[in-house]
């Protein structure tokens, strides 16, 4: 079962594609190195699924998915929590005393803002925690450190000085698995959509009310510019239950009216 | 007039600050390193006003500035709107086809992504876009290129290779003005809040409701995570109407019974 995600050997996201499977025996995760070719590789059929992170539980929405997703038109199949549990690692010689640089993905840079900001090292952002690790593994770099995983440091053979470096211990990302399928209803799911509202005031509390009424429960809602017309907005709304249910159908059906565009991502197993 | 701004001279955050007075021949915009040294400058009194960016157009929130207003106890007195007008700067003697490398702020790399994309140059995150050129000159880097203003390439006399280089020419950031004290209603106002919605189905939803009955409208709506608890949001709103206008009290008062917690940023004059 092959499956893509963006980042070296060692990234979360590589963590999600295995507990995505529940054989993990058969599972072959294929690095990437942008989210744009996660999404490039599952359209163009080269590999069946990828998974790409959506949201951090400290940091937030990972924009730049939420903007792919009008982009391509690809299925969200599954979801998948990972538990991030930074640790701030070096090359064997350095010390904790020798840091004065710090390298990692700007989302764990931003999950260990306060940690960071107390030791006023300088931050380098990256394009992923586990390749950061690889860079000043390559560069020999004495006075730096990268923010990464356990595993990413055992990769390597690094050294770890500090763990649990986070702002926060609870500190998770929302992995979403991309297919070319829709995945069948199983009692308990979890459908995404993109809609735009019609631009008149309470379209968008109107459309709202067409899950409220149906008992259907929200559980995050996201806003991200058109990009074509300023300070207009698409949102991007999970909630509970399957497409297929028949309260899911007609609230697609009805919001039809409050909105310029609609686009179901996909309903798959709820996680969280 | 005294007012602080995150960036180096010809900064966009510096345009925000003359925009927003009137008489600009008494305005002293203050360079400073972070958004949050904006937050404390106004807090501490050190300056009175300061000025930080919301929102872009193209790129969306500034989640930094977004989590700050939970953190500080700032009233938010004003909003401004300022047109990014990209281009790329090079050293005088550096070539179009030398460019390797582009350095800028992160919010005007992803403002500008296709066009960097269809070139394969390399991308460095700074803390500034005038910064950038500022770094770019002092180093006499010749690969490299900085993304910024045409006004930020003048003040450090350098060459302009290429203009309009965002992906869409409706390319604005939203700013807004920092104060220690309230704005006094125009008749023409948003009020800006935060709240976090009781944790069961429809909270938001029945929240939004005590907006929509009154027929205020609301011009924004943003999520960001708790940080404490993984899954739950902090929802920032921005509606018409000043604070102290009855069917706004009302509809303050009213929320209350749906959230475990809110605050009122402010209301100011609408620009937007």
């Amino acid at each position: 079962m092959k499956i893509t995600y963006q980042g070296e050997t060692g990234a979360y996201g590589e963590m999600a594609a295995y507990k995505f499977f529940s054989d993990k025996t058969t599972v072959e995760p294929l690095p990437c190195k942008s989210f744009r070719d996660v999404f490039e590789s599952v359209k163009t059929g080269t590999v069946p699924n990828g998974v790409i992170p959506i949201e951090n539980s400290i940091e937030g929405s990972v924009n730049q998915n939420y903007d792919h997703f009008l982009e391509y038109d690809l299925k969200v199949c599954g979801e998948v929590a990972v538990k991030l549990a930074h640790v701030l690692i070096v090359n064997p010689q350095t010390t904790f005393e020798d840091i004065k640089n710090v390298h990692s993905h700007p989302q764990a840079l931003g999950q260990c803002r306060n940690y960071l900001e107390k030791h006023k090292w300088e931050l380098y952002p990256e394009y992923d925690t586990a390749g950061s690790v690889k860079i000043i593994k390559e560069k020999q770099q004495q006075n730096t450190a990268a923010i990464a995983s356990e595993k990413a440091a055992d990769l390597y053979n690094m050294k770890i000085v500090a763990r649990d470096i986070a702002d926060n211990p609870s500190n998770y990302t929302r992995f979403l698995v991309l297919a070319n399928k829709d995945a069948p209803p199983t009692g308990d799911d979890k459908t995404s959509i993109i809609f735009s509202a019609k631009h008149a005031p309470g379209t968008l509390y109107n459309a709202l009310e067409e899950f409220a009424s149906r008992n259907i429960n929200l559980t995050r809602i996201e806003s991200r510019p058109t990009k074509t017309t300023a300070w207009q907005y698409n949102f991007y709304i999970d909630f509970e239950g399957h497409q297929t249910e028949k309260r899911c159908t007609e609230a697609l059906k009805a919001i039809e009216k409050h909105t310029t565009f609609i686009k179901i991502l996909g309903s798959y197993p709820r996680v969280i």
